[in-house]
């Protein structure tokens, strides 16, 4: 069973804050808790409704009722399972590779998804501003699975790490240079702007180079990538000449 | 007001069933209802609960209680109107471009970021297994913007119509030829599979290629790129060389 203090320590880590606060984050899903126990992340405790997943697989955890699970659970459906993990300390840039730089990425999917990109293209750093979407949000957890625990993510003031950086800046635009007539270098700094304003004016001041994927076809009307897609277009452009 | 027969009739709308008997779809939202206004698509009827909007845009429309409103709607949050738009007949396939092929995809999110590829990179047509979503259930509409108009949708068995082409066929696979080291034709077909079944045996079997994105980095653990995202890289490969 969970007690009341389990209880109401679960229910803060739904927020950011609290989860700061504690250094703990939420998983859910047995499928999540399993990729994630299988990495490098610290486990703090599971709650499960069903004994037998993870007394096979030697874990401990406390057996719990669905209305308990319900309670507890940040999601509408709740998944079997949920777990804490330690939040990760942050380490130290690698300026070997490529950085993904992301400013005022907002919407929770389209961060997860990105996580999974970094992990598939082997970007080793993700460097967020302050106000992107907290990547320990329940719902970012659910969408990276386990490429949440093999990206280095931090948080901090892009514009002061573009600035403290010697490395070429590019930044994702409308009016760039032809990505796919841009040599792209490694190792090197790319950032990709908020899903309805684009990368900053800010950041545009202080970034080397814009580039831009390009519209085909006779009508060109399409107003915008979403930015998971057009994320997932410059980390294969990147990639591709160090494969 | 809403009459009787029409809350039934667009309450109806919410199912693929009745979107086919009927021949409309629904559209919710002011700027979805304006891009598709401005579409080659053929208007039904507005509903809105603010009148200043379709009145200046000189559109006839219904004025409507905001309780009118979610009793129609399909979305949780509605959002100021809600619009009827024929549904088009698919016209005959182009077979002098890229043509891609869904094999069974099942998420509108998924669907709907995927016609909005096609717009981007001017793909005209999208052949869709007759297991894939709907394109007119409202999450894809809401998602695809003005871009379901743009592109041309034909629901269809796909085996037979690649059995049936000539045209040289190409499969995402996991176990493909590298896409960054083939020569990708146009025209062609594309074919993309299921989100957790990838492209099914009986279309790998009468496909020509098999084609992979690579994954990159030491650790190769991420399982698989999400449909939409690797759609987004395979596109730019194909069309890249005919800009």
């Amino acid at each position: 069973m969970v007690t009341k203090n389990q209880t109401k320590l679960i229910i803060s880590l739904h927020q950011k804050k609290y989860r700061n606060k504690h250094s703990l984050f939420i998983a859910e899903g047995i499928k999540v808790i399993q990729e994630l126990i299988n990495s490098k992340l610290q486990l703090h405790e599971i709650y499960c409704t069903n004994k037998t997943v993870f007394e096979e697989a030697r874990v401990d955890f406390q057996l719990i009722s669905e209305k308990e699970l319900k309670k507890i659970s940040a999601l509408t459906t709740p998944n079997n399972a949920l777990a804490l993990f330690k939040i990760p300390e942050p380490q130290k840039i690698d300026t070997n590779g490529l950085i993904l730089v992301l400013d005022d990425i907002r919407d929770p999917g389209n961060l997860g998804t990105i996580i999974r990109l970094c992990d598939w293209f082997g970007i080793k750093d993700l460097v967020c501003s302050n106000e992107t979407v907290d990547c320990y949000n329940t719902k970012v957890v659910q969408a990276t699975m386990g490429s949440l625990a093999r990206v280095n993510i931090t948080y901090t003031d892009i514009s002061d790490f573009i600035k403290n950086s010697d490395l070429p800046s590019y930044a994702a635009t409308m009016n760039g240079t032809n990505v796919y007539k841009s040599s792209l270098p490694s190792p090197g700094i790319l950032v990709m702007g908020n899903e309805s304003n684009g990368v900053s004016e800010k950041v545009q001041e202080i970034i080397d180079h814009q580039i831009t994927i390009p519209r085909f076809g006779d009508l060109k009307k399409t107003e915008s990538l979403n930015v998971a897609t057009a994320t997932a277009i410059m980390l294969s452009e990147f990639s591709k000449n160090f494969e």
